[in-house]
């Protein structure tokens, strides 16, 4: 895949120069220093060698094949070039010119164009406006990057071109190496789900690391992440994401969704690790990189300090992670080994005096532990440390155990020399030994991710064509929010329970449906102009007999037509009124990037104010809804808080897949609110008392 | 203060040693060499010189006045050096030895011993068990420490001494300076509030940095870190918190409650930062020792790279502060001056290309702007990015702008030279932008601590007494839990309104106090050994008639006796029932560190499922209480959430203010519920529906 790009044969430069600091010349000699002399063709016009190697007029003049073009001439030429890539027969090219639409409308045309003439002749482009690429395994230098990375297990992909250049400078003094280093520019063709296709594929990528912006393709990105994932880690940072407020919306899920929401969701269910920050994304890196994972949680923590053991103690508390408790035998041999004021259970203080034989003997004690899934080992220098020979005696030891291990040596000056030891040696150190635990514990998630089967979407059977026709039906009509009476049809031939319902045209109709159904009733106003019936009191409950039926028929309909002149007033909904139970609300709004989001939450103040709800992106597998209804903060209410009867979390799984497909089967809806639904207790299962649901508008 | 601890005219060393590595040596060496020379005084029978300096066999022979005895012997003499220093009249020792209260139960009766013997002479102690203190300003290194730090303005206390040494070694490199540095061992006798008294005197120290692990005397730390905050930031780590549990409590506050929240709550009240882990307590004293606290929220990002620009604006957008708008003159000044493809608003992106001077041009006209406050500056080392005249031209314009700046410059090898060049002329850089916003928040947020009044605590007139006697009769029964009925008259005394309520013994007495109070009523069983009322049918609401009092009397009366044989039943409580309002829960659990810590939170499941509550210590004041209330994430509920009238907040202010000062006039009262207080609409008060309390227990 994309081999051309990576190990290409033989590599062309349009727009070579021989001029230093031009973008032209320094990807040229990057191409030629690392590792491209013979198959390397610079195109320049008005040059006959650059740096020695033989110029061509165009590209049409070089005499072999080309597989790759890397394009630095000015945007405006970028087309013109392209078309000689054609006439050559070239399929893969890098355009690191700017000037496309990032840099305003015309530029945006330009790659408009672009586009279109790169997809006709099936060519695959990466670019335009990016830094290039690298590929240490076949010492392919194709960036105008200052640096070459060292060969690494670590495949990079950026939607920022001036983070690539800070990452690689920064890479240098941590020993962090590279298989594949990419900038992605605009994306115009290529993207991350390209990307993460090869990396999955690619034998020397053992830890991906990704910074975007945004994603082009929501479900490809999840799919293919997911397949990712599930063979190696991959750790994400994802910016601009407070900037985008929520979008102005009718629906309760719409005003809460957001692209924040989505891409959390998106994240979790594809096995990505999100980093919060930059930091995070290369404390994460280093470890993934050089370690093993976590067959568990237990963290054993061997310190020569009491202070930082207490400060890594209370991290691991805060986190998935548990501190270990260690075998009776473990215990009796570091109380027989180790001076008498050392504490033997974790974390385990060796004492300021602690030399580097005291380390190893406890380490290697520690890591025979069962009990122990990883080991952080804290040391300060203190004036008997000895701490150049205790960075050697960990790594020696960390080559040799299968086990997840990490240091926090903490200082400055005099710890200098011990961090490169350990750095060559993959081991890796931070600062502070909190960074340390939190980057033990994004393994051991990801140890949990990867032992998790992929979700199964199973297919409900519905009579499909039956909402198809009532969407028809509401299109028809020229309106896109649909009423209650229609909405809940539509759901209800998803299999949500709905209460009985009937619309009244006339008083004398709504007596007589009333009987039918059975006192007490709910009286509601029908118009598919009125979203919130409740707000002017357009909702009744509890309505105990004719007397009363005759009565709130008028008063709400008159209400509705005052508050609305032009409102289409289909009726009165007279409804079977609903006991007991607990109100929730279910959800959907369809995210640009992502698609249908699928919202939870319990009803009334824990939406409107705590906004107390949890997202997934559809199609959503059992064991995801599971989750949904157990991340909200208010889900022991669900479980049966003071005293009350769980209620039936069966059936709120049931209704979210319901949801689930059908917000994939009719991409026409925009939003759904189903709220409240009402669940009962264990056994019972839910009704749904109100609906709502938008479809695609016509405008 | 301490005068003797920091600047001693003499210093004497007993236990002082010529043998290298030694404990003894070393802390005599780094005296002699950062100093103290003709003044200090080597105590060591078997030696003549140390280090060139005249030793002297015991102290008494010393032919001059100490001012300072520091203490190296082994734990075990120390006590007999101690009758020394008061026979010689030194009123100031530092005790470097181990050996005490840390190595068990000798240890602790020795160091009981110790600190009898200096309370009885009045002599000051630092430790034992530390590694000393040092006072760059005096010159004085009386510590075994490795390195002595350079002389600066921050002063550093920590309850361990091996982070000293951590941290000692670190600020080597980080180019920070210390004025005093001071390790507490076991606070025997002098502690956190002895010397923060001292720093907040000190003038060369503007920032006070702590690391704790618990404290001694929570209200007087209280009383003493309000002093100094508003005066100079104090910024401190707390570990140790995770790790001790709630303890197990028959109250909901008391269950909630723990030292984590105590300390919380004491840091909000006393104005300290409290910083999450050393990193960031680091990363914020070098702002806050080099830089101007910002005067507002406005944050100007200046950027050659668009996605970091947009990392930095994300954590501006999830932090207090704003992102900046610019003056209309600044933007067009920009707009004429940059590229045309430059982003002239925050974030101003000045492009890959910009080279130092671009970097001044733009840095000076934002700083002139009025609506900024504080200017972070990224850069990424690109290819044209003059890296190290960038960080002279900002370290430049840093010296003489009085608004907050900082850096972050992304990156490792290439920009090392310029970080040493900002770290030299005091412009705080942070290897990503999210730290640096995180840093310029502090400042902010503690900008507005300075700016707050200290809170007044207005005394209500109460008759003390009154609950005095209720309390006395509780205790000679040998009771500590107070029954709802004597609790309730407790409260109402202080001000809380209550129910009418009358005690029945007999059912027919109830049905007489029922028709007194007025149907319908509550009738609650009354025990001092029923705790928990409702969980076995103890109360009964809505009692109509005659006929349903006798019925319940009976049944509660007899559920009762079923619960618990030997329970002494008081009779049934005939109540006033309340309707309306809405319920909420007010309590007081005493710390051991900090006293009455006062909880506020709406009451049932918010309290009980959702944990929303809020701490403060008391006595509180008008706007703590305000802030309290404020800081719950239910509290949209209580400002008319959907359409409800608010309700009277300030009933509850006054609520918490009695609470508060009810708790502090009792020192015997242990816990308090007042579960449910219903709080009605604006201007309609409160009314405390149950209340619990609990005395000291006898054993």
């Amino acid at each position: 895949m994309l081999e051309h790009f990576f190990s290409p044969k033989a590599v062309a430069v349009v727009g070579a120069s021989r001029e230093e600091g031009k973008v032209g010349h320094d990807l040229f000699k990057n191409l030629v220093k690392f590792g491209y002399k013979d198959n390397v063709y610079p195109i320049n016009p008005h040059a006959d060698y650059i740096l020695g190697i033989k110029a061509y007029a165009s590209l049409k003049e070089v005499p072999c094949k080309i597989d790759l073009a890397v394009i630095v001439v000015p945007s405006l030429y970028v087309i013109k070039v392209v078309d000689e890539c054609i006439a050559k027969g070239i399929d893969s090219i890098i355009v690191i010119s700017a000037g496309f639409k990032e840099s305003g409308i015309d530029g945006a045309v330009r790659e408009k164009e672009l586009h279109q003439k790169i997809k006709q002749h099936s060519i695959r482009m990466l670019g335009p406006n990016c830094l290039g690429l690298i590929d240490t395994q076949s010492d392919l230098n194709a960036s105008f990057a200052a640096d070459m990375p060292a060969q690494g297990n670590i495949a990079f992909f950026s939607q920022s071109g001036a983070l690539c250049t800070s990452i690689l400078d920064w890479a240098v003094n941590e020993c962090i190496g590279f298989s594949k280093f990419i900038s992605m520019g605009n994306k115009t063709d290529i993207d991350e789900v390209d990307l993460i296709k090869v990396m999955n594929e690619d034998p020397h990528t053992k830890v991906v690391l990704g910074y975007l912006e945004g994603v082009k393709n929501g479900s490809a990105f999840i799919d293919t992440s997911q397949n990712l994932t599930k063979n190696k880690p991959m750790i994400v940072v994802k910016s601009g994401g407070t900037m985008a407020g929520a979008k102005a919306s009718s629906s309760h899920t719409g005003a809460l969704a957001g692209a924040e929401n989505a891409f959390d969701a998106a994240f979790k269910q594809s096995g990505i690790l999100r980093a919060k920050t930059i930091e995070e994304l290369f404390d994460y890196a280093r470890i993934f990189s050089h370690q093993n994972l976590p067959k568990g949680p237990n963290i054993a923590l061997i310190t020569n300090a009491g202070g930082p053991g207490i400060i890594a103690a209370d991290a691991v508390e805060r986190s998935r992670l548990k501190m270990a408790s260690f075998c009776k035998n473990t215990i009796d041999f570091l109380r027989s080994s180790l001076p008498a004021m050392a504490n033997v259970y974790d974390p385990i203080d060796i004492l300021g005096d602690a030399k580097a034989a005291r380390y190893k003997l406890v380490i290697e004690k520690v890591l025979e532990d069962p009990n122990v899934d990883a080991v952080l080992i804290i040391l300060t220098p203190q004036a008997m440390t000895e701490i150049e020979k205790t960075a050697e005696v960990i790594s020696e030891i960390s080559n040799r155990t299968s086990k997840t291990m990490a240091t926090s040596f903490m200082g400055g000056k005099r710890i200098e020399r011990s961090l490169k030891i350990m750095c060559q040696r993959k081991v890796p150190n931070y600062p502070f030994p909190e960074r340390a635990v939190s980057a033990i514990e994004a393994m051991y998630k990801y140890a949990l991710w990867q032992k998790k089967p992929i979700p199964e979407i199973n297919k409900i059977n519905v009579q499909k064509e039956r909402v198809l026709s009532i969407f028809e039906k509401i299109k028809q009509t020229g309106h896109h929010h649909m009423d209650e009476k229609d909405a809940k049809e539509a759901i209800s031939i998803y299999g949500f329970r709905i209460p009985k319902s009937i619309l009244a045209t006339s008083e004398a109709e709504a007596v007589k449906v009333a009987e039918e159904i059975g006192y007490p009733v709910v009286l509601k106003i029908s118009s598919p102009d009125i979203l919130h019936k409740s707000d002017f009191g357009g909702v009744v409950i509890g309505v105990k007999n004719e007397a009363e039926v005759r009565r709130h028929f008028c008063d709400i309909t008159q209400k509705a037509q005052r508050l609305m002149l032009d409102a289409e007033i289909k009726g009165v909904l007279v409804q079977q009124m609903i006991a007991g139970g607990k109100e929730i609300i279910l959800g959907m709004s369809r995210d640009p990037q992502f698609g249908p989001l699928i919202m939870f939450g319990l009803g009334g103040i824990y939406v409107e104010v705590l906004k107390d709800v949890s997202f997934r992106i559809a199609p959503i597998g059992k064991e995801e809804a599971e989750e949904m209804i157990r991340e909200i903060r208010s889900f022991p209410l669900l479980k049966g808080a003071r005293g009350e009867k769980p209620v039936d979390t069966n059936a709120i799984v049931d209704n979210i897949l319901m949801l689930s497909q059908m917000a994939t089967d009719f991409p026409e809806i925009v939003e759904m609110d189903i709220n409240p639904l009402i669940v009962f207790p264990e056994g019972n299962g839910t009704i749904a008392l109100d609906a709502r649901l938008t479809l695609v508008s016509r405008e």
